[in-house]
């Protein structure tokens, strides 16, 4: 069957619960119901202190089968995904399921696990580095799940996603379980995606290399979720969980293409007082962020937030008075981490908080503008950030699909080819977010404002601003690229891409050869 | 039947669930489950402010039979639960239960509702004044049923206490519902009481008088859990919300009390580095944070935390730096909300990271010493702080219980006499907390420790403290009044009182006349 994007998605697939495709952004919102959670009560007296990871293992009755989860915020630098499954593996553990916000190159030894069916099925909102070759290969026992920032919080909340244990990468952790991101060797900053793992997993693991007094402060993930604490010598490479500083992009294409942006937003009649703003760390996303910062300057707005992943340069927009407060899901340089941990106004949201689909709000609906990246982009507006052209994964929705749907105006920056390819294609290799809610694409040889928003082309129409037809783009890509060879892809499906609903958006094929 | 503390207790109850007897302090923990909870998703675009309390109640369905909730942050200067009972009342709904964790004089209006049949239950931790007596006359057609502040956490969470919509009495929303207490002219503090409610009712309609533009900062309760807000003129009586400042007791006689207190607390061996310390707002227990504070800093000795409601007393003890860290549910006076808002290290607890006995390890789990009030104590321990001993309801249990149940060591402090009754009886006319919790009771005439503490008794032995039986004591204050009129109570029951797991302690009969 096809779902209403045309994506062509089976009746059923083999380790996948029951298929419902896609059927708009907002089709499946309404009544919903949170999963209930079983905890143990703890009694006054016990300790929650563990020696190692095989013994916390022990405890929670590890056994083939299981679901464990980790979050991403130690990003590259982060050992604790390594440790735990090294552990299960030791103790002859098979048929795992990995449950993790995002997947770096440095968990390439999940390959050995996948291989050796330690590890048979994973749910992750990104992934890059050769753990996403082998799935792309068709290593992996069970197709993977791919949710977005706030579709996995959905999951997790609704028991889509059964978490038996949760393990939790803890830069500060005191000895009754109360953690936080800002403090010790491998601060990371907010923790706000391992908070709804936190609430409804089964049980919870604090891993941590900096055990502290109780209590800790301040506390981002509390005492009452955590059933275990493991110290161990060290929970990441400060090298990997942060980079020194997100910079602008010096390329002049990239700058043309971020004044241009900028020039849009203006337009659009968004950039007032109260303005909220989000945008990805690349270097032309943050150089929207620089003229939006001189435009906001020149007309004296101050705007009320911005949200994301934080990164220094944003932080500098908020010291200069230019929002109000920050929400933050994770830091993304020290410099956002430092301001996370001093300013009481560079607040923490929990992935629920920042794009659940599924709860009475989230800071996504409030956005007023969102920068979004592409690797592909379509007639229909729809974006693929999964997948390269070439069918292999090298990404996944993050925040992307969140963002695009809850702010009033999205706009894609891209340039048009890139690597000799056109970005601009009549349908992308995998759909991570519907063009139903992508408003804008700016590129470097002219704008594309998606039909459904007549007001904006109405706007934009008497401007200087080069605005054509998406399709206009993509013959323009193509007079210079010639027309990109359509790949051919095996069969079996690798992974299940889900919207942040829970219905399925696409999915990925083995890549051949 | 009989409970284990001999009280006794009917097989069934009119008007309330299944009976299930208490069984001892920690014999009810285990694995627990806590509720499933249905939402409403919230879709971009859509607002949440609603121009009353009437069209907020028609959006929320309102209809007889339901459970509406409040939290008593505002004190005797709580508008709110009247407002929208009025409203109620206007609408013609009748048998509703209203949830509120504590009640006071300005509620009385509830009176009213009581006898004309708009209320016909009612959940409280604690409740004093004109609805207090009302009950106890037995004019409430439902009995009500008396938690601890803990135990309403554990109910809320559980699904025992079900919330159709919970009112949240808010200081400072925004307009999207992230609500705190630290602003506006109604600034009451922490909202500590109110979290459960917000994460567990069916609807969330905050009410404020102080609507703010998105986003408010701090958050203490998250727009991810507010369906609706409504804006009114006034919340509350700032006179009534909170006192001006609370004092330590001028009175001989609780000095004698206190410091006796203290000097318990050294040789017991807690009062050492890292120790953890509560009180109430007391005179006497103030007395008694006044002597541990002169001991710690005669010691050199740095405390880990302090908590619960917290008092401008023992905000300079923080400030001191004789702890590290306030765990604050509820803000007694003006200097207490001020620290809370300008210290990081004066952190907000929920209801149930306070004193919940069903969730993975809660604040009182970690306190050291608790100072608790007594209206009667027997010799078993067992303390009443639930009715007179004329046998009408006269306050509750709040925080007691669980603070007892959690500290290593609880020290009662009271008068041996008060109002020509001895304070240290056979049996105590309302069991609040039981025995087993209980270590020491203190007055001016002498200390008695309960028999299950040796190791105390031990340490106690060779100093020049009165110690003595309990039994000793009560000779002592009955060859002072006589040995006080056993009182005759009507057989009807007004009151369940549970205990923080949920069963049945004790229950409170009407008053004759």
């Amino acid at each position: 069957m096809e779902n209403i994007l045309g994506r062509e998605i089976p009746e059923s697939i083999i380790g996948y619960k029951e298929v419902k495709p896609y059927k708009g952004a907002f089709a499946s919102l309404g009544e919903i119901q949170k999963k209930s959670v079983k905890i143990k009560a703890m009694t006054p007296g016990h300790s929650k202190i563990i020696t190692s990871i095989k013994e916390v293992l022990r405890k929670c009755d590890i056994h083939d089968g299981m679901t464990i989860s980790f979050h991403h915020h130690l990003r590259n630098g982060d050992y604790v995904l390594n440790m735990v499954l090294e552990q299960i593996a030791n103790m002859g553990i098979k048929d795992i399921t990995v449950a993790v916000s995002s997947i770096f190159p440095i968990h390439a030894p999940l390959v050995k696990y996948i291989r050796n069916g330690v590890v048979t099925g994973i749910y992750t909102n990104y992934m890059s580095g050769p753990v996403a070759e082998a799935i792309s290969k068709g290593e992996l026992k069970n197709p993977i799940i791919m949710h977005t920032h706030g579709g996995r919080a959905r999951a997790i909340e609704s028991g889509d996603l059964f978490i038996d244990i949760a393990f939790i990468a803890s830069p500060t952790c005191d000895t009754y379980g109360n953690i936080n991101g800002v403090e010790g060797k491998s601060a990371c900053g907010t923790l706000g995606y391992a908070i709804p793992d936190a609430m409804y997993a089964q049980k919870v693991v604090a891993i941590t290399d900096h055990l502290v007094s109780y209590p800790a402060s301040p506390i981002e993930i509390s005492q009452e979720y955590v059933d275990y604490i493991v110290q161990v010598e060290s929970i990441g490479d400060p090298k990997g969980i942060v980079s020194g500083t997100t910079k602008i992009t010096k390329d002049p294409v990239g700058l043309k293409i971020a004044k241009m942006t900028a020039q849009v937003i203006e337009i659009s009649g968004l950039l007032k007082e109260g303005f909220s703003f989000q945008t990805g760390a690349g270097g032309t996303s943050l150089a929207v962020a620089y003229y939006v910062k001189e435009l906001m300057k020149k007309k004296g707005i101050k705007g009320s937030f911005a949200a994301g992943g934080i990164t220094g340069y944003i932080v500098e927009m908020f010291e200069e008075g230019l929002f109000d407060c920050l929400f933050d899901v994770q830091c993304f340089d020290l410099k956002a981490i430092q301001s996370y941990r001093d300013h009481p106004k560079h607040q923490l949201m929990s992935a629920s908080m920042y794009g659940n689909p599924h709860n009475k709000g989230a800071v996504v609906n409030n956005l007023d503008v969102m920068i979004l990246g592409a690797t592909e982009i379509d007639t229909d507006f729809n974006v693929n950030v999964t997948t390269g052209s070439n069918g292999m994964i090298m990404g996944g929705s993050g925040g992307h699909s969140d963002t695009a749907a809850g702010s009033k105006l999205s706009i894609v920056v891209t340039q048009l080819i890139k690597g000799r390819l056109p970005i601009v294609v009549d349908k992308v290799t995998t759909v991570t977010t519907p063009g139903e809610t992508v408003d804008v694409l700016v590129t470097e040889r002219g704008i594309a404002i998606n039909p459904k928003r007549q007001d904006l082309i109405e706007k934009l129409k008497n401007t200087n601003l080069p605005v054509m037809t998406i399709e206009q783009l993509k013959e323009i890509a193509e007079s210079m690229t010639g027309v990109p060879k359509k790949i051919t892809l095996d069969d079996q499906i690798v992974a299940v891409v889900e919207y942040r609903d829970g219905t399925i958006i696409d999915v990925v094929r083995k890549v051949k050869g």
